[in-house]
């Protein structure tokens, strides 16, 4: 945009730190003064095709004047040399920025207005502060539906859109449910059916485990978008964590939202279809479970995110049908990356530990799907659904998924290896187990680390409803460092997660 | 609050970067993957009486496992020596997060929950995302009176409580119009009038220069709470940026605010509020300029922002009077540190060059603070404020207070630096000035590099009302390095200053 007639120009060193997120980069205090910068600016870094904002770190002895430090985050996205001529400008205060101020002031935005804040979310030139400033001003001061739609379109087309061929479908369920990690079995279910399912999941927002975290125990989950269209046409069916090019804005955004640990519902939703969209695909199921201490704890809640949902697939020419389920508990016993991916092999394998709540659930809503698209008659799907389980073929179309994505077909559930620093709480009386805390659960996993740390989680070892004596384990916790299992044993002093009466 | 059994303890060494605000420390990779953290993880970091939350970068190299590399931030604050034992442990999610989750919810906030937040912030529990989320959530979604009253208490009370004996005055400005530094010119005048004016100015937020700013450019402002009681005592005024101790929450909610440039009336009411309860204050003048193109842009907010004032005025017992005041123009010549202090000096030294209009308003409102505080009578105020400017008795006591706050009291007007790199934009055509653009002024002072650039900043050669001739020179640019004259060159092709017809 702007054409300076001095620029500044610098060689590449590299700086062996790493910030988790940031980008960072190191001047030299001479360097600094000359051009009147300051620690914590923000530059545009200019190196080959690629353009990038870069915040400033200032050292007298790490770099010379003439050098810049890159950070590793840096290094590793643009995989730049050693003494590279690397390019800066100083950044003008983008325009996104007016728009955040705009919507601050309760001001309806226009979709030029949301596509620059999202496209300048993307190209990384406002920082997460101005996001934060974005996410709550957007969300929660509740945006009109066609500001919402707006901003769906703006994040899925700031990336890769997906044109597949034939009946391309998708599952989604808007979590916060501790365990109930269905999508894994459904996948291959569908996969045998023949139908096109390029999965994009996410890691864990506010929960301790996201279907990404957990299918990462299995294979690995991160694919550019050409290797998505490769997997998508041999296998047809996938599951992997799209956040680099598929609406990607939505990586970025969701970083900021889980400092708080919450999400607006109208967030979670533009989240959820403007993958979908960039996804292609045609026909969506969407299941909203509801608990008193889940993410959705009313049916009325259920009822407004369901519309929202019903108003974007109109839009955008989605066949989609919302399903809202009670669940008073848990489904499935393992909450944490590598426990629920047990309970998952433990049912396409048939165990005969296997948790049969998942299982249920698994089979209706793939059974939903199937009967959405076409391929079975109405009233079928479940049959069939259970049909493909029992046959072993969703487990061998499971080990297929897995190896196409690079992981080892021949695990097996019980040879999947979990923390070795244990935990378990055991009933100080005799009853029966009334109800299980989910928030507390999930606030417990994350203390020992999960979704991180994979090996990290609890087991439900009873169930609501489960009659306890006292001494039995109600529940054990996992993970793989003392100090992490102090902070939980701690927590628990607090967060109650079984109430037993 | 947590007991822990096992405790990280590693061994200090310097890291020399430097990043401007953010507390950093570095991990070594093989300690992180002991301990179970990641980058981007929060600590909390333990030394002597000591404890802060800080950020974690990791290396493989700059630190050895056992160590911990320490940022400049840090080990300028605490003065941590190489080689020291340092206690780590992991933090939980502060309380002060939930509270802020329900005020993104729109619920009232209680007195303890928002001290709460209020003292994260002091010591560093909460980093700046969070911060952002609180101030859109409590700001920008109309906060009650008891809020606002309750946050001011918590932002003082969270500080350094100053008890002066004797009349203790104030005045301040809300701001937004670029120049206009009266401040300086009524301090001194006070001062030979014996009153008490413990005067603790901001930097700039939204403008080219703050008070604070301004005055650096004579004398330091930084001083401890100690330091300022000791001034205090001896020469009954001062003029120091008290951040650190005053009101400490607000110099990391500014900081926050920066980001989006604009800053909400409560908050502007509450941080100057919160500082005048803090210093102790009896009698407070304050002025709120208005203007189209100003900070205060309506009667109707002024008068808003008027009885924010006297609200908590009166909770704090402070005796207080709001003027009004509507500003077509900047009032003086110089924007920007260094020429605002000379406008200062030359009205000061009664230079025959001295911009009349802020002579004028300083001597007004000088006169004001003199009559609410009875020290003069009713209608007297105004003369006796200009007999001591007259007779140099108030350049007399300003060369004390620049002595006493280290600066040299033998500075002329005509001999501060100002930048070296110099453009003067020209009149394209004959004409009257008709207005000029504030915001835009202070947009190009601030590409220029005001506030942080003392040197930088825009002398009006013409002001409002002004003939000028084709070809005459209207604005004057001053910086320290082309680069940044480049960047405000570009700005004025987008930001126009000046209209003249």
């Amino acid at each position: 945009m702007n054409n300076f007639e001095q620029k500044i120009l610098l060689r590449s060193k590299m700086i062996d730190i790493s910030t988790g997120y940031p980008w960072i980069i190191a001047l030299s205090e001479p360097d600094a003064r000359r051009y009147g910068i300051r620690a914590g600016d923000t530059l545009l870094l200019k190196w080959r095709h690629h353009s990038t904002a870069v915040s400033v770190d200032l050292t007298t002895s790490l770099v010379k004047p003439g050098q810049v430090g890159l950070f590793r985050e840096i290094k590793r996205q643009y995989k730049i040399p050693h003494d590279e001529l690397i390019e800066f400008k100083l950044l003008e205060h983008p325009i996104s920025l007016k728009v955040i101020q705009k919507k601050l002031l309760d001001k309806k935005l226009t979709y030029q207005e949301i596509f620059g804040v999202i496209r300048d979310i993307v190209r990384h030139r406002i920082d997460d502060i101005s996001i934060a400033f974005f996410v709550s001003s957007f969300f929660f001061k509740k945006p009109s539906l066609q500001e919402i739609y707006y901003l769906t379109k703006a994040m899925a087309e700031t990336g890769y859109l997906f044109k597949f061929k034939g009946r391309v479908v998708d599952k989604h369920s808007t979590g916060g449910l501790p365990g109930n990690r269905v999508t894994p079995i459904i996948l291959p279910i569908i996969g045998v059916f023949g139908l096109t399912m390029p999965k994009t999941s996410s890691r864990a927002v506010t929960s301790a485990a996201g279907t990404a975290d957990t299918f990462e125990v299995l294979a690995p989950v991160y694919f550019s978008a050409k290797q998505v269209e490769r997997l998508i046409k041999k296998h047809k069916v996938c599951l992997v964590w799209g956040s680099k090019e598929i609406a990607p804005a939505d990586d970025r955004i969701i970083r900021v939202a889980y400092h708080l640990t919450i999400e607006p519902f109208s967030k979670m939703v533009v989240s959820i279809m403007a993958k979908k969209v960039a996804m292609g695909i045609k026909y969506l199921v969407v299941d909203i479970p509801v608990n008193p201490t889940a993410k959705v704890n009313s049916l009325r809640e259920a009822k407004k995110i369901r519309s929202l949902f019903l108003y974007l697939a109109r839009k955008f020419k989605i066949k989609t049908e919302v399903t809202i389920n009670f669940a008073a508990d848990p489904v499935g016993r393992g909450v944490g990356p590598a426990l629920e991916a047990r309970d998952i092999l433990r049912v396409l394998e048939q165990k005969k530990n296997r948790p049969f709540d998942l299982e249920r659930k698994s089979v209706k809503l793939a059974g939903r799907l199937l009967e959405l698209s076409g391929k079975v008659k109405r009233g079928e799907g479940k049959k069939k659904a259970r049909e493909v389980l029992k046959r072993g073929l969703a487990w061998k179309k499971m080990q297929e998924i897995i190896k196409a994505q690079g992981g080892n077909p021949n695990i097996d559930s019980e040879g999947l290896s979990q923390g070795k620093i244990v935990f378990e709480v055991k009933a100080g009386k005799r009853g029966v187990v009334n109800s299980i805390q989910n928030q507390n659960l999930v606030e417990i996993c994350r203390l020992l680390g999960a979704p991180f740390i994979k090996k990290a989680g609890i087991y439900l070892n009873k169930s609501v409803g489960d009659r306890i004596k006292k001494g039995e384990t109600l529940f054990t916790l996992y993970t793989v460092s003392q100090l992490r299992m102090n902070l939980a044993k701690e927590g628990l002093k607090k967060l109650k997660i079984y109430y037993i009466s």
